[in-house]
């Protein structure tokens, strides 16, 4: 009998008899034999974000975050008929406002030559985890992605497919370019604060709508600036980045740090695309009206240093932060972390502004 | 220092300062006194959803649903600087695909006469909460709406406003319109799963288009077209009527059940729309050949009763599922249940057909 499982009885019957029947028939393979995607250094960590070498250098809270795996996605080709997943985590991280699809699941998507098409997602169940993804598929070649934790660290991950299926863990068409490649650094929404599931944050979408791969630098809390930050970045490969750490910054942060942030990456890029993007115009701020002049005063400070740069940069461009919600205030879960809703008008919106950039 | 709270450190800051310093000069108000929405039978628990006469009668699954609060709202209006939300729920029930402020926390939504728009979210941790969950406003009249838990049933609500602000527990204008109501009768997805908040399960969108009291009888896993809902249904009051329960149910369900179900209701509601909505277009189908045949034979159904039953009922409707979710594959947590991205979309979709059905 076909019908939506109850959330009630969802979980016992997922661990149980799926799991098993289809362990049968699947053969593994591990993570880190797989092509990857949205990193920009050699890291300590496989599914890490920052390089070895900043350890103890950096302020502790933002090494932790380099550990999150936001951004990180793995490839493979398949003519599977279903696709397992098991994977394990670093902290097993729970928040209140975001599912723990989002923090520490993973998601598939699949493309047949039509763009990237959502499959399915992976839930966790604690530190270790296995879910069948997609099953009864038809039996031909499709190009997979999937993408990995935003809030916690993948360990090890591994890859399920029909016993006597093909298995090509290295495509050799990534089906996103390398050489386009666009940075995103930024705060906790940047990091993907809160998707409901890893590939929903807003670079993860970006690079599905640009075919571009992207590299999410996004710090929960911890996009402020940092000048040790600002040095890998200008060490990276890299054309376009977008800077969205406004809403971790004050007005004293950016007087203070944004000219040599932006400065130490441009003596290394000359010619890169470097884009500064406003706070976006968070829901209750018509109600707020301190937090409103603080985010204002912030924006001008942004704003300012945009135009003085300009006057001798000519790879310099602004996004004014008014049209990156929408015209509603339904895009957030607290006034602040985006839903897929607001990650959806966010990406459409800064890559609109892409667009017009990469073709000047 | 303005910057975004990290999330380590933001439960910490939440639970510790901002409530003490609030607490000093806040008057607290129950929410059994407030006006209430979303219910469309006298209940057992003020918060619930079915009558205490089904208590028995019905499946105990669905029964245990209707005590979660899903679709229900209070209104207040108040003059307050700041509004701060204390509540405790039945089950402190979590999942791992939906977020605790989806499952049991508040939202809450202000209009100045120029439409609702959202304020704040009260975010829970554990069975009692407390949260600011708007401040720093201006002091002036405001009409005020929040929304109760999806997956939870709502115990006890108490509404803190300023010491000195004027509090209005039941405004004269309820601000949605009663003698248009509207049911929505449905599965996990009506019932709200998987929202970011409680106001984005679609009845709620929709009620905040449309300026019409919705009441929310989505019952997780088990919309299956049960005569003693339907019963009830005939009882209530509305104006229209959309049954959105086909995915939880089966061909064969639909041909037992659907035709006795509707002849229940209309036999009561001579002139009351009834609007069938068929299976959106889930986006795993695509690749899931086995359930998309299964889906297609119960929409085969579904619209081959709609056919018959409007040879003799000018009242009766159908929506076609292959606009509600939109043209991409981004709009759910796990290929079944919306996530606000899909909840948005489809509240549009069935708006817009609703705005053609009651011009009629």
């Amino acid at each position: 009998m076909k019908r939506l499982f109850s959330f009630l009885t969802m979980c016992l019957i997922t661990a149980g008899s799926l799991f098993s029947q289809n362990n049968m028939t699947t053969k593994f393979f591990d993570g880190k034999d797989l092509a990857i995607l949205g990193k920009a250094f050699d890291t300590p960590h496989l599914y890490g974000r920052l390089p070895a070498h900043l350890e103890g250098k950096i302020r502790e809270q933002l090494w932790y975050l380099g550990r999150n795996s936001a951004g990180i996605a793995l490839r493979f080709s398949s003519n599977t008929t279903a696709v397992t997943l098991k994977w394990s985590v670093l902290n097993n991280f729970s928040m209140n406002h975001m599912p723990a699809t989002g923090i520490k699941g993973l998601d598939l998507y699949v493309n047949e030559g039509d763009g990237w098409n959502y499959a399915g997602t992976a839930k966790p169940v604690g530190k270790s985890s296995e879910a069948v993804v997609i099953k009864n598929m038809e039996r031909r070649v499709r190009e997979y992605l999937i993408y990995l934790p935003l809030y916690d660290g993948a360990e090890k991950i591994e890859v399920g497919v029909d016993n006597d299926s093909d298995f090509n863990p290295k495509p050799e068409n990534l089906m996103f370019s390398r050489e386009k490649r666009v940075i995103f650094y930024g705060t906790s929404i940047t990091q993907g604060g809160c998707a409901s599931r890893p590939g929903m944050a807003y670079p993860s979408i970006f690079s599905r709508l640009s075919g571009v791969e992207t590299i999410n630098l996004g710090f929960s809390g911890n996009g402020r600036l940092d000048l040790e930050i600002a040095k890998e970045i200008s060490r990276a490969d890299f054309d376009v980045l977008f800077m969205d750490c406004l809403p971790n910054c004050t007005a004293q942060i950016v007087r203070d740090s944004a000219e040599l942030f932006i400065k130490t990456i441009r003596e290394q890029k000359p010619t890169a695309k470097i884009v500064l993007v406003e706070n976006p115009k968070f829901p209750y701020l018509v109600l707020d009206k301190k937090t409103f002049s603080e985010l204002d005063e912030e924006n001008r400070e942004w704003k300012a240093l945009y135009l003085k740069l300009k006057k001798s940069d000519k790879h310099i461009y602004y996004i004014p932060g008014d049209k990156i919600l929408g015209d509603d205030s339904e895009t957030t879960v607290d006034g602040v972390h985006y839903t897929d809703l607001g990650f959806m008008r966010a990406a459409n919106e800064l890559y609109k502004h892409y667009k017009k950039i990469v073709k000047n």
